[in-house]
């Protein structure tokens, strides 16, 4: 590895895990596993992908471990928040997402991952009936549970360093007002106001994990930190901010599969996509309030991939529809349903239809591990504030958009900002273009 | 334009295609009809792509006839070789690809295009029966023949320039055989021996038109300009070639999907790839001889964009199938089914299904009109045999196996090459890696 | 033809459809065109199917006009009311269902059926904005003026008979309500008191047309005759009324599919049905308040055909969800796609997916055909109220609720009461239970 | 029950299975479990179907074993004979069908199960290489072996009957030939002069049950008893015989859907069935040799569902479509898609695709069950030679070829036949028609 300026990876690792469900345990399962050799952790871009540096005849591939200083799986610790008490293990058998084979090796460990008390609204998500919850008078309040709940765990596991990750449900929907989140010190007032409409619980712990130099990651796509008043502590506290949703089935398939037409140049008159799902997440999303939240997340992708200014004959009408259905079932093994209309030569139409029979936790659980490892990574280079390179791994990418900045959905696209910056953490030019 | 080495693209350029079928017709219409206004070029790269050229801050996007003299649509001239005597509009006609709407309109055009007697052989084709075939003793007098009508075409038509492009059937498999196919006098041999065997009647195309100085494409799995003794002709020549198997509907998905799992890190434990296909094509290839040398071309896909040598624990067991069906019903509108079984996280199977409804002369079309206009272009800029930055269009793209050099078919990565031979025919940087 | 009490289908038959949108037309330009030979009216029951008559030795299977007197298609003359004022050919041509070829050979005909102004209120379909409609004061007067309506058509076409069917669209749910549908007095009181949100203007049509003596048959999903104050009404003017929602694309696989799981004693743990669809009927279904009566009518199909009550371990828990989603790049070319979640021996589950690209008004328009033929057979036999005969053309067929009758939804046993109706009606024994 | 002429169904009865793979064991399983309560043996009809018995007011729904004498669960005795001596514990642990929770429970009872040396003959499957393989000179002491082989079992186990079923691998197509097949003592002698070209090992097994009295049952494609040899020894030895080909997933929706498109009078043009799988079945499949009994088997069902001379509009040119594809990464998992292109009103095309996620023996082991159960039925009702009352449960099922009978493959139908009968033997009007 070159000499770079980003700090050493010493020391032990604490994730914090908001939400200990079918995500959390698999992912966490996962790790354990991996570490006795029993399990790989497939689709984990720290953990398997290579990258390219130097050009030309100097070029060579390395993993990422080999270009920058990043955690070892040996090193981590996991923690947990959750509305419903059961610790890691159970909730790993209750989820159903793992065969008894695949979890048994490492139950001691699960076991004893016990979710410390939620910090929850039940305003925020209906379906929801635990009842693992703080007691708290205020959302004020509930910013200093959870803080004390980090500086605990910290202090308990002897880790150097905490990354908070959202891994739990999606709320309803919040949307950006200014009044309450365009500064740090109109949020602040807002929590000590208990004001329960602009300030959603995951803004709680958002709050907490920066101020207490924990790097934050929304999974869901809450709004969360995607507030200028989050940008501001993120820039205060010097720390990374990454979101919002993780990129798993029918959302991943389509930043990549769009830009093959783009590059194609074939033209799209319609995409409609459909979702059945059968986990607690879609139960959560049957309800049309946290459902809302969900489409703004997918819609957006198309459009910044398939551009109408820049190829109007191609691209100046697309029809694009989003549908989300709770369909119990199938439980954690959601089901995609695309179509596309699309168009060659004189315009004459064609279909293409994609089909993914995908496990949501299966493919959400690398992208825990990776942006967890890379969050950290980013803190200990000095990166603070929205770290778009992380947009990869990500359904609708944070940016300014106070800027007017624009979201960058293309999945290749998004992989040359990931590169870009694992190569300039690791001393190397960051010499792609995006096109 | 910046200032180039490549010649200008004066006067009238001829293209001449083998097989006057629903692919050729459709190309053609297409042509005649853009020309007028009438209809879309959709899905042609020099049509409609930008391509960066310079970087950071210097960087713009441009279509290629901004970077490069490509010759325009009003400048070509259409000519044509078929076994069977009806001219281009009873032949669109006949393809039930268009819409009499989108024929019509240039009805007498397409008419005065009338198909040269065709150099053929049954044996290559059993389920071809057409009689508009040259009576030629040997393959040696094919050739012959079919310079004459070159040299005829390009006179009659006041054309500066001819380019000779395959968009007939596939022929029978014709494997590499060093002793025949190995140096240009070996197979000069051959072809004055009348060896039906190892010389197929497209190599006497091909023959006939470098050294007529007209650039030649492949556009069928025939091994016609695959073998060493083209290359030489090629060099000697100095005539770009190019090939083989125009890149339409499963493939393009293949090679635009393979990627999207390699970025991902996703494992992939088989493929099977299916198409129900009706059109002449689809005929000649229920003949099992002419279908291995399809089967050939369509399975090295994916073996080299997800290399088992890279990702052993990913890619290093792939059960990859491909079948192509004879099915009348309908016609020109074939359809792919690909299932795919990838692996995540700890391993754990999932699916993806892809089915495309596509119609085959729709997106070969915009092919023939690329590859004509670059294979032009390039051969104004002086670059001869194999011209490999044409990969993005082609099934089983040419390389020099002699000297181990691999196919590239990775769609992102052939359009690199594609972006980087236009920056550097236009005096840019060639500034892409191929990752 | 045996001898029966049925009256002989002598003199012209009007046949006068509400709504002149792409499924009247496609029904009357294929009855136009199969009147000249120039088409074929496939999928019709009445032009295409044989029943078997008579038992072992004796049986032999015959077309329903060689069992009872069925109307000729050359008696047919056609009428039509809508909101929009264009002529037959035009709303043809408009709809882009048909091919010009198709349409063009029996133009004239097509432009002479002008439509009627339209009984309309907006608020029973805010998507549409046709102007071509009744300057009525109160619902009551609508039913004045669709009466006037109906006797002259029947005058200047010199019908015999006229039967009168809804191909409009679907209005806003209305549900039965005892105070309003209870009796005809009460309905006739709510349309003299103009009480526009219990009386549809659907309700003045089915109302006129009784009165005058012409059978009504509710082609959308609307509630219309499906209330015991039209029962009354069809059983005081001795008139046959059926309904409702012509069975197309989904619901036909769906009604045909589940027998297969039930015959085979398959367990089903649930079925997801979603479509697209972009026509005119589309748009109206992107209301909510319109989707609801689809909805409501698409849901009992399996339940009935699946009874939990008889096989508990099969289908004691279905989870059964219907989705309609307007997505206009495919306009009539509606397509369904279902998942099916079955299992089978120890309960181990499988699925089937069923994807229908289907055209909606090619398969509802012989579904037109067939109902006005036997709508009008029923009549001159003699037989009133509800046709239950007719289940087998209808997604959620009429049945007297208040008597705890159940609606028959499985496909092959609806085919049972069609063929036990054609037999009896023909003096045939009505000799097939229904299993 | 009513009073019948069917012998009571007393004592033990032997189901002895050729081949205990796959299907073999998750059928043992199945009954083994079921009958300790831990599994249900869905999607058996024996088990699960109830039949209406009686017409109109005197109708009521029976299930078969309160019509007919059934052999109970618990006098069941499995016996089996395979090439690989693996006993029935090992093979379905191996076959990976079933999960360990499903299998351990009766695990005792599995290992018990231990396969007697199979009659085989490498010829007749190429791809399987077991060795627990009988030592005989001809097929004549083949015979003979297996006849010692039933006696002993019989002996051993206290069975008062034994029903012999064919669950192993499908053998090279054995075409009919008169000379050898048409009579029995033609077969014999062809058994005497070891001609293993006309006698496939599974005669032997047939021969060798039915001469022990044991009803035989093919459950693979081969011609086995299909053959008027086999018919004159059921006739002598007054034993049923049944086959062949277990009905499992594509056929078995295929028999289903298209009498829906029958019902309808939808036309159709084309009909294109693939089929991916990836167990023993399908490695044997691999073979030419072997597919080509299956396709044979595969290609007449619709035929004779949608028959041309009937309706030669809708069903006069059918393009009719199988392809078998061994695709080891699904293993049991076996997948069909099909694709149907239909037509309407008009000739207007539209299209169906069925894909099929099924489990090859999870869809056969009812149909072991049920049609051991049945022919053991048959046998005490007197019933001899080819039951076609099973066609139900069969791909191909048998008829006297050489009088001209057909095949009845329509589900619905097969469903009357298999009704029929049980109402027969159990004393009741057989009163359902075949339409």
């Amino acid at each position: 590895m070159k000499q770079t300026n980003v700090k050493p990876a010493d020391g032990k690792l604490g994730i914090m895990v908001v939400g200990c469900g079918a995500v959390a345990t698999t992912f966490m399962t996962g790790v354990l596993m991996a570490r006795k050799g029993l399990a790989k952790p497939i689709g984990s871009m720290t953990q398997y992908d290579k990258i390219r540096v130097g050009r030309g005849s100097e070029k060579k591939y390395l993993h990422y471990k080999d270009i920058v200083p990043l955690a070892d799986l040996n090193d981590i610790v996991f923690g947990t928040w959750d509305v419903y008490p059961q610790n890691a293990y159970q909730a790993a058998v209750y989820a159903e997402v793992l065969k008894a084979k695949d979890i048994e090796p490492v139950r001691d460990e699960l076991e004893a991952i016990k979710p410390l008390k939620a910090a929850f609204d039940r305003n925020y998500a209906k379906r929801l009936d635990g009842d693992n919850v703080k007691n708290c008078k205020t959302r004020w309040e509930m910013v200093e549970a959870l803080r004390e709940d980090i500086r605990n765990f910290k202090k308990e596991n002897g880790c150097a360093r905490v990354v908070v990750i959202w891994a739990a449900s999606t709320e309803i929907y919040v949307p950006y007002n200014e009044q309450y989140h365009g500064t740090l010190a109109a949020l602040e007032k807002a929590m000590k106001d208990d004001d329960r409409e602009h300030v959603a619980p995951s803004m709680c712990y958002a709050y907490a994990a920066l101020t207490e130099g924990a790097p934050f990651i929304m999974g869901a796509p809450n709004t969360t930190v995607d507030i200028p008043a989050m940008w501001e502590l993120a820039e205060k506290t010097k720390m990374p901010i990454a979101g919002k949703d993780f990129k798993t089935g029918q959302t991943l398939v389509k930043s990549g599969f769009a830009p093959i037409l783009k590059v194609r140049n074939l033209g799209l008159a319609g995409w409609f996509s459909t979702n059945i799902l059968g986990n607690r997440d879609g139960l959560v999303l049957d309800e049309p309030a946290n459902f809302h939240t969900k489409e703004v997340s997918k819609l957006s992708t198309l459009e910044t991939i398939l551009r109408k200014e820049d190829q109007p004959d191609l691209y100046g009408n697309i029809y694009h529809k989003v549908r989300i259905n709770y369909y119990p079932p199938r439980n954690d093994n959601k089901e995609g349903w695309d179509n596309l209309d699309i168009f060659g030569w004189m315009g004459y139409p064609m279909q293409i239809k994609i089909n993914f029979l995908c496990r949501d936790s299966i493919l959400a659980a690398p992208l825990l591990l990776d942006l967890t490892l890379l969050m950290d990574l980013a803190a200990r280079a000095g990166r603070y504030g929205i770290q778009r390179f992380l947009s990869f791994f990500l359904k609708s990418p944070m940016h300014d958009y106070t800027k007017g900045e624009e979201a960058v959905n293309n999945l290749f696209d998004q992989y040359v900002m990931l590169k870009n910056a694992i190569r300039e953490m690791g001393g190397y030019e960051a010499d792609e273009e995006i096109d």
